[in-house]
């Protein structure tokens, strides 16, 4: 399938979402919710009983179940392919798992130049799961886009530096700062396997991808600029020829917000931190943005939560592009019927 | 002992830490180190053995080795009260305890009005081994001046609700937007006890405070100033006759910066997120800046640090005042040497 031949129907591309993320007038301000997929929702408690999170990720009927289940239950406006930020790198042979609780862990961290043997290219045929899982769910998902979902460059590193979590990455930005070439050696072979990801589930049918840089907020703009942007760019630029939307997203990233609009992106998701009328600021025009209400603020009442929604709205107000997200995943206690109500509130309010 | 005789002594009054907090000419840049005293030190580690940490923050001779400790090693312009975030809730009767690896744990969670009935105010009696040690610390310290400590009420409040480690503070932060009544007492109450815990540092000898707000990076501006800047500007209000200089840190501040100013710092620390130059035009004229070092650059070679350290130090040259630091904390595995070389290379480089 050539890059001009996404297999998306009419429907899905005039769908709010899409058309929001190109900056062209909705019905409404279509909603998703990071992490919509997950702990949140007891039907997938259910599903993912016994099962472990890297396995869940690598079974077509599972993965489309998962995908699916937000999307019936709050009526949001896009699907998110259900997927872990280190599941490329387990498919081309890392050895790491996801510990419960504790998170990904690498059996042998990369800290030497020798130790990038451990990372080749990424074929489709390593993620052929992927492919049939969205080939499943498009069939299912009728004219709901599915958003495409990949870890950036940085996150990568951080994990496959620190060989486990961090708070302060310490080892990724040690090499960052202290050995640039085989920093750059490294983002750019993720950059690689990212792009080679990403372009595995646009082909089989992603309507838009994001691209998570989870931990990017720990940088300054000077160093991300230099050493992590080039790699940012090259994953949006390998993906740049199928026309469908990327969107950026990073916590705590409020100096950065510029530059990741810069790096590539056509939609940029913002935290919480940083209100959508001064983001749009810094990020300039011909870009829309994606947030950014406090995933916090759903465990307060219905009230509170629309009154919360509504200074989100009032702030998006003069965008051109406006997805309505939460300002970072949905947190795993949060009750789903808030979600339920959020999605119908801010349709209903933003109605044309 | 009033106000206005503090014991300082006029050579204390003229080192270069104070004259650049007060936006003076200093002969150089002074430096001293968030988290100096500690982990990285091994004659820190040594005297600690076997010793529990809060435990460690009453004995006033161990509380003066350990301030001592980095100022002897490193030649830094200011030492920092030894303490922890928690030690004036524990002066009053919380039932916490410091976890080895884990933080602050405490026995009953304040979540309901009936629960503010744990605190009470608190009085020097609480804390008669600060103004012991303090005693003792200016009378070793000679010219050196002391900075006091103490955590802010909205971070203290996390602790005091979550009851334990959390990353997204959900509990806290739910009461704060859901139950803004309570959340208010609550602050005010940990203002109070907090400007006591102060008061009793500067009483004894210190010559500056810092009030640090290590989580508050976690809020909108917006919510900031509704819900924290009336407690933490009350904080600095309470010790503004003392005329010692106040400073301001909380780590992820960017979009906080200016009013974490106007809550009533002196001087605004400020993380290594956002370059100095574009921090001064955040908190704006009449304040002194602290910092701001990316603490893992320490990881690197003597080369790298001086390299980043003059990014620094260039970015501070238009600055009315500046005192050098780290954008957070000393890491437990900082090289002590690397600071050491540190503190040399910003006095030689900035001497004038």
């Amino acid at each position: 399938m050539s890059a001009n031949e996404t297999p998306q129907t009419s429907a899905t591309y005039d769908s709010a979402f899409l058309r929001a993320c190109r900056r062209e007038p909705v019905p409404h301000t279509p909603v998703w919710f990071m992490r919509q997929a997950g702990r949140s929702l007891p039907e997938y408690r259910k599903v993912r009983e016994g099962i472990p999170m890297l396995e869940s990720c690598m079974r077509p009927e599972l993965v489309t179940e998962i995908t699916l289940q937000p999307v019936r239950r709050h009526n949001v406006d896009a699907a998110i392919y259900y997927s872990d930020i280190v599941v490329p790198l387990k498919a081309i042979g890392i050895d790491l798992e996801i510990k419960p609780g504790v998170g990904p862990v690498v059996d042998r961290p990369i800290r030497t130049r020798a130790d990038l043997a451990q990372l080749r290219d990424l074929t489709p045929e390593d993620v052929s799961y992927v492919t049939e899982a969205i080939g499943l769910l498009t069939r299912e998902l009728g004219a709901t886009p599915l958003i495409g979902f990949a870890g950036a460059p940085f996150t990568l590193a951080s994990y496959l530096i620190e060989g486990g979590p961090s708070r302060s990455y310490e080892n990724a930005k040690a090499m960052m700062y202290g050995d640039p070439e085989l920093w750059a050696d490294l983002l750019d072979r993720l950059a690689d396997i990212t792009a080679a990801f990403l372009k595995v589930q646009i082909e089989a049918g992603a309507s838009a991808v994001q691209l998570f840089d989870s931990w990017v907020g720990s940088l300054a703009p000077a160093d991300y600029r230099r050493s992590v942007m080039p790699a940012s760019a090259k994953v949006f630029e390998a993906v740049a020829g199928y026309g469908v939307p990327r969107i950026h997203f990073g916590v705590g990233t409020g100096e950065l917000l510029n530059l990741m609009g810069e790096a590539g992106a056509d939609v940029v998701g913002v935290d919480w931190r940083v209100p959508l009328d001064e983001a749009v600021r810094r990020v300039g025009p011909g870009k829309a943005l994606q947030g950014n209400l406090d995933p916090t603020v759903l465990f307060t009442t219905p009230e509170i939560v629309e009154a919360k929604t509504r200074e989100v709205l009032d702030a998006a107000a003069g965008l051109e592009g406006h997805v309505f997200n939460l300002g970072h995943g949905v947190m795993p206690s949060t009750d789903p019927d808030a979600l339920t109500r959020l999605v119908d509130y801010v349709h209903t309010r933003t109605a044309r």
